[in-house]
This record gives C-alpha cells, structure tokens and sequence, in this order.
C-alpha cells in the first residue's frame, strides 16, 4: 500500500513550472514532424489529407478565433462533430486556451443533451452541417449558449438553419494569425468533460485533467508501442471519452493519422477500405463494429494483410470467433482493453501472453486468456475488496470489486457532493467484480450490482448463468440474489426451457454442482416464458429483484 | 512560445492526489511482473538471477532498515557501488522514504567527493566492500555522517575497516519486515542528487525529482520502444545521472535487467559475453566503452547475433567506422542520444530515420544522418538562440545555443544563487552550439565557449578545425576566437604541420573557401610543434585563449 497522504521530501532542482499539457504534446509534433500525414474523409465521401505542419497553423487560427469570441480559461465549448479533421483541431485549440472541450454525445436524447451543456455552463457551440438538426432541437433548451460555429465546406450564405448568432468555422479561420502565444495551461486543469450516460439518475459529469490526459498518453503509447511508423485510425467516436485518447496517443507517438468521418456500423466497408489504403495499423472500437468489419472481409476475394495492426477492442469482452477471424484471415491482433469513462479509460489491456507465459500454455489456453482483461497499465494503482473493503489475494479464484487510482482516475464527480459510495479510501470504485491470478491477469466476473452477496461470500450471477446455459433444456437463464432474513442475499435461478415445461429442483443443482459449492446453489428456480430484458438486449435484473424481492420475507 | 505564467482553467475531477514518484513504478512492476527476471555479477565475477518479486521484497526490507536507522523525508543518503544488485535496490528503497540517493562519483578526487558529501549533508553511506578504500580516505573529510554500510556476501566480522559506526547490509535486511507502508511522496522532492565535475569551480548539485524521472522514464521506454520483451543491460555507472534513466525505464517497461557489476573498460569482454549469454537488446554506454566492446567481438570465431539490439551511445558524437563496425558484424543499432548531466539527461535521440527521409537518402547520407544528436524527444521543449538571445531558424544553418526546458530539466542549481546565466527566459543554457534542420535533427557544432563571435555572427571552430587538418601538411590544428577591438572577436588558427614548417596565410585560405565566408577566414595563423591539450586530451582551449589574448589588444 501507498499512502494517501503526501510527504515531502527536499526541494529538487527540477521543478514543475513546465506543466502537463496537451499543448506541448501537438507543438512539439508539428515542429519535429511537420511532415507527418493525416488523412480525413471529406463532406463528400471522399478522402483528402494534410500534414501535423499544417494542422498546427489551422489549430493557432481556431484558438485566435475562440480567444476573440471571448473564450478564455474555464469557459466551456461543445462539439457536435463526427471523428473529423476540424473535431481533431479543436482537441488541441479548446484546451490550448485553456478552456474545457465539451464532448457532446450524438446518441443523446435532446433532454439529456440539454442537461448535459447547461451543468457545463457551455457557452459556444461548433456543429457540423450534417448535425444542424441535433443543434436545433438542442438550441430552445439551452439559452445560456451565446452563439453557434458551423463547420461546414460551403459558404455560410448556403447554410439554412433556425439557429441564431451563428458563425462559420472557416470564415472564422481565415481571419486570424497562424500564429499564437500559448497560455502554460496549469495542469489540473480541466482538459475536457465527458457526462456518464448511466441507467439511473442524471449523467454524471466526468472533467478530464491535462495532466491525466498527458500521462494516459504517454501509457497508452508505451503499452501500444507506438511511434511514427505506425498509422492510427479513429474508430470510437470522437465525441466521447476523448476516443479513448487514441487521438493523442497518436500525436504523441508522432504517427499517421486517420480520420473517418461519419462511418455507420450498418456499413463498416469504408473502414476496412481505408485500413487497406492507408496501411492502417492501430485502431480502436467496440466488438459491434469489428463484427461487421470482419464480415466484410470475409466477403473480399483477396483477404488484406493487417499482420501489422493492433486493434484495441473495448466496451464489452470481445469473442473468441472475433479475434480468431480477424487473425486468421488477415493477421491483425484483436487486443481486449478495460476502462470506464471514469478512468480516460485505459486500466488493462490484453495484449497476449507474457514471456514467461508463452511456451507454458497451449494454443487454446492462449486464446482463452487474450479474450480476458488482462495486465493493469502501469501508472494505475489497483486492488481488489470483498464487501466488507477488505483486500482479497491475487490467486485467480478470490474475488472482489475492482478498485482503481491513478492520474487519469477520477477522484470525485463534477459538481456532485453525494458521491461518497463510488469511492472508498481514495480509490474509485469500478463496481466491476473480478478476479486477478498470480501472474497478474485480470478477468472480471461480474457487476457488483448483480453479484449475489450470500452469507458474507460473493457467488457470480454471470457464472451460473452460463453453467445454467449448458443444460440441453434450458434456453436462457438469469440468477439474481434476493433479501434473506438470515443470508443477506440467496440466489434464485429465472430459466426458460425449450418446451415450457418445469425441472425438478435437484437436476439443476446437478448441472451446478462440478462449479459451485453447496451453499451457493439456488434453493428456488422460477420459470417464465420470456425473460425481461432492457431496450439494448441485457436482462433487467433491476426489473427481476424488484418483481421478486419478497419471496424470502417471511422465511 | 509557450508562456512562463501558468493559467489555472476549470477544476478537472482528476486531481493529482496521486504522486508521480518512484515508489509507484517499482510497486507496479512488482505485482504485474513479479516472475521478470534480474541478473547481477557476483564478487567472485560469476552471475547469478532472481526476479521482481524478490528484489522488491529486498527492498521494502532495505527501506525498513534505513527508517530504523532513523532515515527519513530530505534526509540525504549516500552510495558507493558499482552496478550491482544491491545499488539497483537502493535506487528504489532511498527515494521511496522521500530521502535523497547521493550519487558519488568513484572517479573523483577524495577533496571533491568529501565537498559533495558535506554540500548534500549526507548522514549515512552505503559502500561496496571492494570500494572500502574509497570510503576510508573519505571518512575524516565527512564528520558530519552519522554512519557507514557496508555492502558484502561475507560475514562483518571478516571485514577489517578503519571506518567507525559500522552496518552491515545484509545483517540489517534480514531483521527486517519484508512489507512496508510506503509514503506518497510528492513528486518535486528530490530523488536523488549528482554533482557536476565542471573543469572550473566546485561541483554543482542537480537534485532531480521524482516527477521529473517519472516522465523522464515514461519518454525513454517511448522512443526507445521498450516493453517486457526487452533485455537491458545497464553498462553506464550507476554513480552518475543515475545510469541515463535506464534502471527506471527498464523498470517501467518490466524488462529483464543485467547488472554487469564491476567491469573495467580495458577489458569489455565480460559485456559481450553477457550480451550473448542473456540475449540483451538494450544497453548503453559511451564510445569508449562500445570500442572496445567492438574490438573483442572482431576477435570471436562466430559474430553473435545483436540484431535486436538497441545501442545507446552518449557523451560523444561516436564515430561511423564504430557504428557500422558494429551493425555489420553483428547487427546492433548503435543509437546516438545527447543530454548532460543538468537534462536527466535524454534530450535528443537519434533513432534513424525518419519515414520520410528513409527514401531519399542513400547509404552514406543515411550514415552521416545518424552520427547528429538527432531529433528532439518529446517533453522538452528547446530552442536555438543567437548571442543576443534571438530565436533562429530551423534550417539546418543557422547556429544557436540549444535553450532547454522541461519536467527534467534543471530549473536553478542546488544552494546556487548566482546561476543566472545558465538561464535565460526559464531555460537552462546548454552552453552547446548547433543547427535543427526542417527535418528536427539536431547537430551540435561546437561548444558556446569555444565558438568565435565575429562581428555580431558565429563561426565553429570545431568545423575549421576538420576542414583544416583535411589539407596534407596540417597534422593538428586548433581554433580559436581572440578578443578584437572592433569585431568583438577573431578567429586565430594553431597549427602543427608534418615538417614543422609554416604555411603561407593565402594557401590555409584556399583549403577553407569551399566551406567558410572571407569574412569567417582567420587573420592570423600560428605555427607550434604541439597543441595543448587536457589530461584527457582534448584541446584546451582555455589556456590557448589565455596565451594570446592579446595578439589584437593594439590594433
């Protein structure tokens, strides 16, 4: 353990008046790699391209440009934008001026988007064209806003739309020196801001720093392995959880960059095309795009050569089939990361076997474990507690909630003073339940939310629902825990089985029993026709405990 | 420009209650790579390994014992060890009680060391047993330390010393707890200190911080590209700028470690042989070291194979017939990096070549390319400035001192009020001379001291000095800049010819034209039969200037 408290030691001769920022990151690119390439898609489908060189100077004209709308230090700008070329320079001007980059989810509903720019106090907003409609729906319920920038490739004269004080991006541009004295941006700063879009309760505001966007940075560039050989394109939307710090990662490492624009994931073809075309070889996304990707690729006759690219894979577990696809047929390595919104994200990235660990486990053994969390990144501090906040051991088997601290891990919630249960001795806590095994590997079990707590011990409601599963008879299954007078929580099985018909208690303990102990077998199943799920497909459990919550009341 | 004011922005929900500091990335590596391997040179010259795990057990015990000892935050704590296992502990134990690591200089004269041990205010000195002497003719300069401990695999009572308040290392580990509590220590205190060995004056104390070896750390493994699969091999001493950065970066990375304990340079073998035997892909060192390195490995049967090999080479530009020497027997990149002391010291790497240089030049430019300090690393931040402190141009010709600032570079020297002009605008004055070409290559030219201000402009004399020993007769030459009434100062050729006699004035312009302007071209050439020069040998310049300073007082 470290402590929380800080000592002080004697004065060093190196002190920290050169900040943590991210204008230090794109400066020194554009002067040492002038020449670096970014390629972006264009309004009208096709692709264009620039260089670092000539980014900065439209960077240095977009912050002039801000700075003379009256943008200064704290004031707050939104982005409505797909992963753009003018997304991308407004990641380094709006924070350059030390102002807060505001990513404005396009998936929002207006209500929530409203919320989300008036807890911001957002002042400007830039939009693209393509997004007007969003922006006008939004404009009513945000009065505060002073005025609106559109970026768009024809004349303002050409532009048709309700809002009001609205200006235009490159009208803005070619009004301004390509020039600008940097303010040294203090480092706990806020960078960016990011709203949770949680199932319970008003989004959450969630205000990057500098200084953890800077060193999330120069991790993720570490444990990628980047530099200026590699092509980075952005997948993950821009408007998000500053897509994952990909573009910075990027920067940093002095590489290639490509920018996609609008994609759907109706039809990821462009992506694939353009990794073919611009040698593409990191990018991010989630399962629900590689999926797709990868059943495009299966579709071309000649099958392209990815063995360079390192496709980092979040939001959920990619499958097996998923990275065996992308390896077999074009040799690109599907690399599973863990983090939140909370956390820049990046806390584990899988990026397959450790040495030691290479000649030891068999080819289906390495699979396996690539599909799991995998090694915390160094620079987060990580534990794992049981329910009472007591540390459990790494041995692959004891598990806990995964806790988190760290430069880029949140440390509390903007403006919010009750958020007390989300952390506990300084760390964040993930509400992630999971293992670590003692070569450092972690693999998550369940939410906490969802883990059944039964006299003291956790038993993981994913676990038997996948053991459940098994069964020939059974077609779908939920387990949640409910009150016990005496156990705090027992588990009851929800199942479904293929001709509606019950099953005796004693043959479900027995499809159990080769991977549970006695006392976490479910002393009741219930049987439906139907499981309750959520509007995205994942079972409510929150629906099923409140149905159910009384069933052990009397006991 | 980036200012020197710093602007606060909005408050970010990530603080930095979390310490960039040593303590983490040991801790980190520990837990992730506990199984990592680290291998050291034994007394008796044989090697033996044990892993993370049980070095950072070590460690946690070194630290306890020193506590005990009654070691805390700013107390300064010295150390006299080769690169050996226990000095590798000690790099973490120290800094991780906020206490500072004094690094003491083996080669120093005994009056220099006992100024640097009583400037730090060391109270306690950690010593190899084979260092004893070195800590004896020490001990009745330093009454102020309050004790001596004495590293060894024998038993104290074999130990015969005149030292008084004597420990021994592995007797106090072995009472201690093998868990420790760390402080959070801030990360601006001092890690650890090393004092300059200027040819004029006292030694200066650079006191880096935990913060600035933390970024310092996270750069190298960047640009260097380390990660777990790496072998290091830490040639450079330990007792100085502590060993480049590479423990910690080898750390960060959680490579396996070599440690080559003692080795003397006229006998480099016991390198190679460990380079083969361990399979090392990162190492580094200066020249004079990687020569003779070069020269046993011309006289082995069968060249190994370093093709992985990453070279780091620093302290002088190394020479091409060194780099390909090595490249064509036996695959290793020798890899040219420029720092100082005051810079922790990476500042510029040259990796090769850029992408988009890789095909325009031809072999020897490529060559000649990699012999320049290369391109600037990222995090710190430079300029090239006239003698009247203006910026030039990158255009690979126009000379400047190289301006430095950044998380590790110096900011003020220790206890050193009148270091203003090592300082200019918040930037530390390399006092090195050179041009950064529109590619960012850096190539130093000449040292500030040593270049010839002529009329408001510059002129190499290291440059003058090559183009003149090109002309058949000139065996030596030396040049240098002597003050001149009107031109500030006149560059004055010595020179020393194969027959001892002189050269008319015109016939040494002629060999110059095709490189330097008339108004460069030196007035005066003189005709010696040897040039002084240092214990070292390098010219000295010093005492050259002294002697004909006033060759133009009358004029």
């Amino acid at each position: 353990m470290q402590s929380t408290y800080i000592t002080k030691g004697r004065p060093s001769t190196h002190g920290d008046s050169y900040q943590l920022n991210t204008t230090t990151m794109i400066r020194h690119a554009a002067r040492t790699y002038p020449e670096q390439e970014i390629v972006y898609r264009t309004a009208d489908g096709g692709w264009d391209r620039y260089t670092y060189g000539e980014s900065y100077l439209r960077i240095c004209q977009a912050a002039n440009a801000l700075r003379r709308l009256g943008v200064g230090p704290g004031d707050v700008v939104g982005i409505l934008d797909w992963n753009s070329r003018r997304h991308f320079e407004l990641y380094w001007a709006i924070p350059g001026l030390a102002a807060v980059m505001l990513q404005m989810n396009l998936r929002l509903a207006p209500e929530d988007l409203g919320y989300v720019t008036d807890h911001s106090e957002a002042s400007w907003i830039l939009v693209d064209e393509t997004l007007l409609p969003i922006a006008e729906k939004l404009a009513p319920l945000v009065p505060q806003v002073k005025g609106w920038i559109v970026m768009t490739d024809r004349p303002l004269s050409q532009i048709s739309t309700t809002l009001t004080n609205v200006h235009h991006f490159e009208d803005l541009l070619r009004a301004e020196d390509k020039h600008i004295d940097w303010p040294m941006v203090d480092e706990t700063s806020a960078y960016s801001a990011c709203y949770t879009t949680g199932t319970t309760g008003r989004p959450k505001g969630i205000y990057y720093s500098h200084r953890g966007i800077y060193l999330h940075t120069l991790a993720m560039d570490s444990v990628i392995g980047m530099s200026s050989d590699d092509t980075a394109m952005l997948i993950t939307p821009m408007f998000h959880g500053q897509c994952w710090g990909l573009p910075q990662a990027a920067v940093q490492a002095m590489a290639k960059v490509v920018l996609p624009g609008r994609y759907v994931a109706e039809d990821t073809s462009v992506l694939v095309d353009a990794m073919i075309e611009e040698k593409v070889t990191v990018a991010n996304g989630a399962p629900a795009i590689f999926t797709p990707m990868l059943e495009y690729i299966r579709s071309l006759d000649n099958k392209p050569d990815f063995s360079r690219a390192r496709l980092l894979s979040g939001a959920t577990e990619p499958s097996l089939s998923l990275m065996r696809g992308f390896y077999d047929l074009t040799g690109a390595d599907i690399i599973h990361a863990y983090g939140a919104t909370e956390t820049t994200p990046l806390v584990t990235v899988n990026k397959g076997l450790k040495p030691s660990l290479r000649e030891v486990l068999s080819d289906e053994q390495t699979w396996n474990r690539k599909r799991c969390q995998g090694l915390m990144v160094s620079g987060v501090d990580f534990r794992l507690v049981d329910g009472a906040g007591k540390d459990v051991p790494f041995d692959g088997i004891s598990q806990g909630e995964v806790l988190l601290r760290g430069p880029w891990i949140i440390e509390k919630y903007h403006k919010l003073d009750d958020d007390g249960d989300r952390f506990l001795d300084g760390y964040w806590r993930s509400g992630d339940v999971g293992t670590i095994d003692q070569h450092g590997y972690l693999k998550l079990t369940d939410r906490l939310k969802d883990v059944i707590k039964s006299g003291g011990e956790w038993i993981s409601s994913i676990d038997m629902e996948n053991a459940l599963i098994a069964h020939p008879r059974i077609r779908d299954a939920a387990v949640v825990g409910i009150e016990h007078p005496k156990w705090q929580e027992r588990p009851v099985a929800l199942l479904v089985t293929d001709d509606g018909t019950e099953l005796p208690l004693d043959e479900i303990h027995e499809v159990l029993k080769p991977n549970f102990a006695k006392w976490q077998l479910p002393d009741t199943a219930l049987f439906l026709e139907t499981l309750p799920r959520t509007s995205v497909g994942k079972l409510d459990k929150k629906s099923i405990r409140a149905t159910y919550k009384d069933i052990y009341k009397d006991i």
